[in-house]
């Protein structure tokens, strides 16, 4: 297959350069003369790129009436924390970039020719470099040389009429009276990563007398793929999960709801109530949690359980009707398989908002915004379906995916926003109105209600609990007057953040 | 594949027409005789990049002896699930893969310039391409082209002199008698992506007269960044976690072990026993599981609930002891942010092992090699530590990138290196020799021994229990005799895997 390939690209090449030589030959036959004195003004005075058009991770500033963090902190804590937090930003940094980041160009009229892209080596294996070439006019000799910072270089010796320095170093220098000898030379360039790292890059020097080329090297250690059995039904592709505390009346009316229409899928249950109740019944699993662990621990402890594909969250106090078809969720995430949450409507209500967040100045931490009802755009072949920032408590999810970004268990209550904050650029979500779930009477009699009530909504929260042992920050949404905080926030420590609409 | 086929053709085809053009300017440059007939064949053998030298995601062949999936299915399923297989295994690349992958060159002797790396933008955010312009010889007049795939161009239209044709739209043609002025309407080109996606990316094609240059055009949503607040002591950002089976005895011994020396460190206990006993205690929380859920979905419950940086995995019947000192793990971690995994010794045992993982065939998967003793080197800085891909049952890990691979809970015994499978590419692992913990002695009177050790170790599986609710394959370590599987292996279906000696 890759012979093929070649060939045929060799003879596809070998055409259209014969064209092309022919059809410049007679075009340059007339004139021969060029103007290099012209050329190199305008070739200096455009030479720097306009970097000043760079989007700078610049501050932002939050309007007027944000909460601002520092102002609800104990001033003998605040020097502390925020040498703490700025520790930790260094850290991720060094975790999360490299070189591969940084801006490169192409520089205009270099006789080089160079890979700019998918030049892609295995930690501490060597790997040629692809496309290296020289393409200078006539010179008694030609001597380039290749610089790297993070690996060695080798080539092939080979012995007359060239001379070679560095072979096994991170400079490699040749030289040869012969183009075509010299080319051969850095067709045979390989790279030797000497540092073993599963996903870093180095940039290679290329030069040639006063010409430079940098291009990116990506080291990369490949993942195994993780495939899920989709199985034959969607019992065997689709898990239920959802979070209980105190409220077994409700819990008992969804899970027969459920059973209503879907008679063996799994429903996972975690469970953190004072006095637990044990829930059994066929593919139903409790998980038993110390109490009042929290909303989204329990969360996050149901979704650590999951081994199918896809897994449902719902509510405790919902209940499936007619309108639960979980196989017309399925089919579009089987159909967009980028996509990573699906969020349904809840009795008819289709919430969804969309996250704009501009990053921050390295101690002041960055701006999230939150406008209610806002989505990009259909999602191509869906109509019903628009994607978005966050959606209701009702939604199909890709369990890896899920799993990956997490709920922190450090939110106990309220918390829903934060999930899809701290999924932000992780999470393609959607928002769909053709798949619904019903809500259960609210006004229930439930004899833990007044408890869970207490532990639900406690009252007059200025920094609401949930973010008492959080490092930092409490946001606070004005526009819905609902108290929310988040991991993304608070540990981030964004000081200046205000979550409200634009 | 056809597309992209004919794509590599093209481009190939342009690079090459460009590359011969130019040359072919430079000898005629010094003079207009030109030694074609010397120049074109070289140019034609030194022109292509040598494409067959890149790693080829091509097939690996498994040594003899290696477990065959295929041998171990019923006929009748094998069809439907390879299937399956192939459908999922696309739908992941649709996911994994991007334009951003693609092998590009910067052709040599261009009169463009542009970005070649780093160029990126956030999705439906209109962003200014840095770095664009042309440095050709003099025209009567300047006529350049821009093409891109996922979003639209524009620019700035100034009026007089200059021709622009679709602002707004995917192609921007410019033209100009004054090249500075073609250079002022490159410097204000923007691109802003017309399809909401937190990670992909577009290819730019940049034209003049027959010149082409193609530069990627990241488009991503950034990602709060995760942080995690320090504190002041080792019990502010370590959590010891462990899953306990029928133990009871042995995990009481290691709790007060852990007193001894930590006294208001936090402990999570995953427990899957058939009748639970309630563990009680400051700082200790003991989550009860359906029982015999199995070994790592207990470790997923478990990793699911720390709210501290840090986690230290310890099995039930370890034991703390003076060299035990959690401290000297966290401060390797601190200084080396890149690092997820730090094992230690148990009982004066370094067990680790490195993994190498050959990307195979679409169908038939890859094969996996895991070597024994085998570390890749030393950590600068930490001679008592040595990078590799697995260690031993008593590591510390960084909890938010542990919680991103998770331990896979289809797996329910035996499986230790199916995490460091997993977490190939994605965790930095390393192996320290400086800080140990203890046995307890395996002869216990636990009345549930008997039981424990039935479901620990079932006898004579050819195929191993826990393979067996897996979508495929088990894999049998012959050099140990260990029988081991994993998500990597079975739900990737890799038909061909052996793990073994290399």
């Amino acid at each position: 297959m890759m012979a093929v390939f070649n060939r045929a690209l060799f003879q596809m090449a070998a055409v259209v350069s014969m064209i092309t030589l022919v059809t410049f030959y007679f075009m340059i036959f007339h004139n021969c003369s060029g103007e290099l004195t012209q050329e190199a003004p305008t070739t200096q005075k455009l030479r720097l790129p306009p970097m000043s058009h760079l989007p700078p991770p610049g501050p932002c500033t939050c309007p007027g009436g944000s909460t601002l963090l520092k102002e609800h902190l104990p001033k003998d804590q605040y020097g502390e924390l925020v040498k703490r937090r700025a520790k930790e930003l260094h850290q991720h940094k060094a975790r999360t970039t490299s070189v591969l980041s940084r801006l490169l160009f192409a520089s205009p009229n270099s006789p080089l020719q160079y890979p700019i892209q998918g030049f892609k080596v295995l930690p501490l294996t060597s790997t040629l470099i692809p496309g290296l070439a020289l393409h200078a006019g006539q010179r008694s000799s030609y001597k380039v040389s290749l610089n790297v910072s993070k690996g060695v270089l080798t080539t092939e010796i080979t012995a007359d009429g060239v001379k070679v320095q560095g072979h096994g170093e991170s400079r490699l220098i040749m030289e040869s009276s012969s183009l075509v000898t010299l080319n051969y030379l850095l067709a045979k360039v390989s790279y030797t990563s000497t540092v073993y790292h599963i996903h870093t890059g180095d940039l290679a020097s290329f030069q040639f007398e006063n010409h430079e080329a940098v291009f990116p090297i990506t080291i990369k250690q490949p993942l195994l793929p993780v495939l899920y059995d989709m199985g034959t039904d969607v019992s065997s592709h689709v898990t239920v999960i959802t979070k209980t505390f105190l409220r077994y009346t409700q819990l008992k009316v969804l899970l027969s709801s459920i059973r209503r229409f879907y008679s063996n899928i799994e429903v996972i249950i975690a469970d953190d109530s004072f006095e637990p109740e044990n829930i059994t019944g066929e593919h139903i699993r409790q998980y038993i949690m110390p109490p009042a662990q929290g909303w989204f621990a329990g969360r996050n402890l149901a979704v650590s359980q999951v081994t199918t594909k896809y897994l449902l969250w719902v509510d405790d106090d919902f209940v499936f009707t007619e309108e639960t078809k979980i196989e017309k969720l399925v089919e579009v995430m089987e159909a967009v398989p980028e996509l990573d949450v699906l969020g349904g409507t809840v009795q008819g209500n289709q919430f969804y908002f969309s996250l704009l967040y501009e990053e921050g100045e390295e101690m002041d931490g960055g701006c999230l915004y939150r406008k209610s009802n806002e989505k990009f755009h259909p999602l191509p072949g869906y109509p019903q379906c628009s994607l978005t920032s966050g959606v209701i408590n009702f939604f199909l999810a890709r369990t890896h995916a899920v799993q990956k970004v997490g709920f922190d268990p450090k939110l106990q209550r309220v918390a829903h926003t934060e999930f899809f904050m701290d999924g932000l650029g992780s999470l393609l979500v959607a928002s769909c109105d053709h798949v619904s779930i019903g809500h259960q009477p609210k006004t229930s009699h439930n004899k833990d209600k007044a408890r869970y009530d207490k532990f639900r909504n406690p009252a007059g929260m200025l920094i609401p609990a949930e973010c008492d042992h959080l490092p930092f920050l409490s946001v606070n949404e004005s526009s819905t007057g609902q108290t929310t905080c988040g991991r993304a926030l608070c540990a981030d420590h964004n000081f200046d953040i205000k979550i409200g609409e634009r």
